[in-house]
């Protein structure tokens, strides 16, 4: 097992990475009070959820369950307040925890209902696909979509402990363990050219599940997060570059609807496009966007979307939190391994960009 | 006009305190881009609404508006919704700033949205009610009711800065006023007791509307508030003493629906059984007890509740933010002017001080 701590202060926190971790004991001193709230959807729930219930029993804990449907179209409004309820009718008082067991939607529902209820509970996350252990289970950024944007509404909460078990992984989808890898990927480019390398040497067997190969690129990830956040936690300059692919992705993901490509899925064509923009900027070389495409699609993951009406793509780009006094900014590659923040890109070759990756109309 | 810090390091703020203060002038260095968002209700928008948007327009900023119904009951998750409705339509970002213009729930609501919105904008109040002024306005509560309990859902959100001007009491209605005198008189109560003594000799005149003297008492309690918040912002000691009379009084408001009882009324009468309490725990005297029924009675307040069963009354009670692993913790009076935080009372004591204070059934 690796321990990382993201250095926040009073607010530092411990990753721990391994395999079949033993949660009890790992999470005993970061459990302060009796009542435990385990949030979970009913996938999760069938394979894990006696597991963790038990090794809350055994600190001790009164526990109660929350489970939702699965899927990122229940991340709104009403499912956020099933939560509430579930705390509220069973007595949960401002010293509870709330624990995230699931992936990246019930990690920041379950987040963003204890950075809410009695305006602030504690908060552990048991994150259960690859997606949420290199990513959105690291940083504190929680939320639920609106029907006019996705992430709109949320809070910046830092758990007081995560653990990224790779056992959990044994059960995830294959579909879901590429979605996992986009966002492997993404740190490559932005920040990690040497990371990419040895992504490119060893895909075939992340893909194949090989465990300790898993541990690693979890770690590096999270490594990678954790400097990033600790830098900048609430998203002034730095933390953005994380969203690579993501304004694009954010487009593609509400032209759909939530939930019909999965976020790894749409992140990855749009970092696709995203590239391709680098290169029309003359930043990167066609070749890098090529390298781009291969590692991308070793992963099993999409490089064009559906066809998608220019206006509504930029609409819904324009939605984007990184838009500040009008001006839509996107993060771009100036080279493999070196991401930027910019709204000085020329508006044609966004279209163009766009247009290159998605399927004929 | 007297300016009062809220020292919070980076999130230091003022409060301009006043009569017919310059909001455009006073404003300027505190809202940094271009859109604004009033939220106010039905009854303030017409009064103030056209002023204040007049006001930031002069300061060149595109103002937009979410008119709310006017009441306690609409402090749900609904209407909460329909802020972010409003704001994602006008196609706000996260450099927008939130303006609220109302009483406590507007301020509650408008804040928690701030709080949540794109994870956390700016955020201004303007509060129209004395009780904003003296109290909800300062210190970054916000939040919302759930059927299950008040302001169970919420968070800390501090405003960059805090106009209230003296001059919007003018139309004000008397009850309002009244409620707002119940937070004046708290403080006084449990910090303060030279400002007992002030209010006693003032209250005619504060009843009558004297602006001079509102003002005084505004900046009074604003300078406590200000500095129980710099010690203790997110509430985990001093901070807790602020709700004194309010876990009484949310358990008056629980039982009668919020917004039948004003929620100042509902703390008056929640004052008064703390008090009777305490002087059966043996604190402070009968005397003491009667001295505070007669300065509440002065403001127009009452000091008996309807008839609630006592189950219902105790239940409400326990759903409370401050207890902690299982136990109740009341704001108590050791003297006038001294409150503390305890959970050492006797419960036998705690029933008759509630049905002392009761009507009959």
């Amino acid at each position: 097992m690796q321990t990382l701590f993201v250095e926040l202060g009073e607010r530092r926190y411990p990753i721990f990475i391994g395999h079949t971790l033993d949660a009890s004991s790992l999470l005993a001193p970061y459990i302060k009070a009796k009542q435990v709230m385990i949030v979970t959807n009913t996938t999760v729930a069938a394979l894990y959820l006696e597991k963790y219930t038990l090794q809350f029993e055994q600190l001790g804990k009164s526990v109660a369950t929350c489970i939702l449907p699965d899927g990122e179209k229940y991340k709104d409004f009403g499912h956020l307040h099933l939560i509430f309820d579930a705390l509220l009718q069973a007595g949960f008082n401002r010293d509870c925890t709330i624990v995230a067991l699931g992936g990246g939607v019930i990690g920041d529902m379950a987040g963003y209902a204890a950075a809410s209820f009695q305006r602030g509970v504690n908060f552990i996350q048991i994150p259960t696909t690859l997606l949420s252990q290199v990513d959105s289970s690291v940083g504190g950024k929680t939320g639920i979509n609106h029907p006019l944007g996705k992430n709109m509404i949320g809070a910046f909460k830092q758990p007081e402990a995560v653990i990224a078990d790779m056992a959990v992984l044994d059960t995830l989808p294959p579909r879901e363990l590429s979605a996992g890898m986009a966002e492997v990927i993404k740190y490559a480019l932005l920040c990690d050219a040497e990371f990419l390398l040895w992504l490119e040497q060893n895909m075939s067997k992340l893909m194949a599940g090989d465990a300790d190969l898993l541990a690693q690129a979890v770690y590096r990830c999270c490594a990678h997060k954790a400097r990033i956040v600790a830098n900048d936690e609430t998203e002034k300059g730095e933390r953005a570059l994380l969203n690579l692919g993501h304004t694009f992705g954010h487009a593609i993901e509400s032209y759909l609807g939530y939930g019909t490509w999965l976020h790894g899925e749409a992140v990855a064509t749009g970092m696709v496009m995203a590239a391709e923009l680098s290169a029309r900027q003359g930043w990167i070389d066609t070749v890098d966007v090529q390298r781009i495409q291969q590692i991308i699609l070793a992963a099993n993951l999409p490089i064009v979307s559906p066809a998608i009406p220019l206006e509504q793509f930029l609409n819904y780009m324009s939605h984007d939190k990184k838009v500040l006094d009008g001006q839509l900014r996107l993060i771009l590659l100036k080279q493999l391994g070196k991401a930027v923040i910019t709204n000085e890109f020329d508006q044609n070759a966004l279209i163009a960009a766009i247009q290159a990756h998605q399927q004929a109309a």
